[in-house]
């Protein structure tokens, strides 16, 4: 009997995003792995067993999924978001590549979850209407000096920028920094989006001009969205304004 | 009585990629608008009228449905994938900032959806694990130079890219021009994926590497996602390969 691995993006927030294969695939499983938080938005059923472990424990977490999962075991992995960005479909792709050989023999699969940022992009308008980059500002694990440089390459062709893990206790001072450099690409008036806790009772969205970003809070649970040369606010009286990227670039012809 | 437009992302393929708030926001509503297959998708309501239009009419559809909507009715107009990755939630904002000021006073509301680069990377393994961006290869909406500075860019600063309309019958020859360039900067090894009608019946998914990538055949179904330096494939026996791209660059401390 081959075991089975699923990593299963739940969305974001609470159970609004959830996809029907994602139920289904939550469902079949025999067993859940999980950061709590996570699991603790999978309904319980009686013949399932559930194995919390803390945010920070990603690696170790894959491997004791798949080592359950290589004993015949139907797996599910839960991940908020989209276990494919910036989350668990990696770390398992890891554990597989560094793991015993019985691994790569197993069925893996990966469920797709809504990622924040088109979470965060749809509550806006649609700032990610154009060509857009999606860029983890964590230097855990690259050197600052890269995401310097991936921040001017995306800023200076053009792209919507959005940020993933903007700030944490141990790296407060990286969001301003970054925010700082493109603004020598770009205008004082760029529309800069601050979406947190999105499809949570408590979430937020902030919406400034990039000149004034750097006063605005951010946090760990915060996905950020700066806008290129050709992002526009519609303000919509009494309502939030309206921020999007048009599909054509100005200038050009349809 | 105010109106109401709800843009709601369907995900790629079937309805397997539906979310919860997707399937009530298209049972609440009054009148449908879309391009036919994907109205096709949505279940049958006896009192909600419908109204498909035509694949390469976005902005009219966009406003009819906002005119409808400024009546006083509930309006949902349905996106394939996301709505806001290239695609219909753009185009409303574009209608709202151009059209009658009573249009800027309605309930607009996006829904989020899978977009098709999320769904290919999840067949493919994790090859969004670290950062990546999103092009548009048509050249109808922004000039073609443009997008060879964005390729550029982009591959030179280590960014996994993701093409939206790699192919159409009247843009034939940009996808290979497209992988020549990034053949300059990436090596010849670099996993490229070709991801077709994924979550349909007839879906297909090719792996090849960037040197023999133009060899694939690609239509306006494909989502094609072009690896980084980082990204690597793990050979599974019989089944399919793993393509992921670690969530640390190489060399870097976590």
């Amino acid at each position: 009997m081959t075991g089975r691995l699923t990593v299963v993006g739940l969305g974001p927030g609470d159970d609004r995003y959830l996809t029907r294969e994602a139920s289904d695939a939550l469902e079949a499983a025999d067993a859940l792995y999980g950061y709590g938080p996570y699991l603790d938005r999978v309904p319980a059923q009686a013949a399932q067993t559930r194995h919390a472990s803390d945010n920070r424990e990603e690696g170790a977490r894959a491997e004791t999924a798949l080592r359950q999962a290589a004993q015949g075991a139907s797996v599910a992995l839960v991940s908020g978001g989209d276990p494919g960005v910036f989350a668990m479909a990696a770390s398992v792709c890891e554990a597989i590549e560094t793991g015993p050989e019985a691994w790569r023999a197993l069925h893996i699969a990966i469920i797709p979850g809504i990622t924040a940022m088109l979470a965060v992009a749809a509550r806006a308008g649609a700032p990610l209407g154009h060509d857009f980059c999606a860029l983890s500002l964590s230097d855990n694990l690259k050197p600052w000096e890269m995401i310097e440089r991936r921040l001017d390459a995306a800023a200076s062709a053009g792209f919507v920028i959005a940020f993933y893990n903007p700030v944490s206790r141990a790296r407060p001072w990286q969001l301003a920094k970054a925010l700082a450099l493109l603004a020598r690409h770009l205008p004082d008036r760029t529309p800069v989006i601050f979406g947190r806790a999105v499809g949570r009772a408590d979430e937020s969205l902030t919406v400034t001009p990039l000149a004034s970003a750097h006063e605005v809070a951010a946090d760990m649970a915060t996905l950020i969205i700066v806008g290129s040369r050709e992002t526009r606010l519609i303000v919509c009286e009494g309502q939030a304004p309206l921020v999007y990227t048009p599909r054509a670039v100005e200038g050009a012809m349809a």
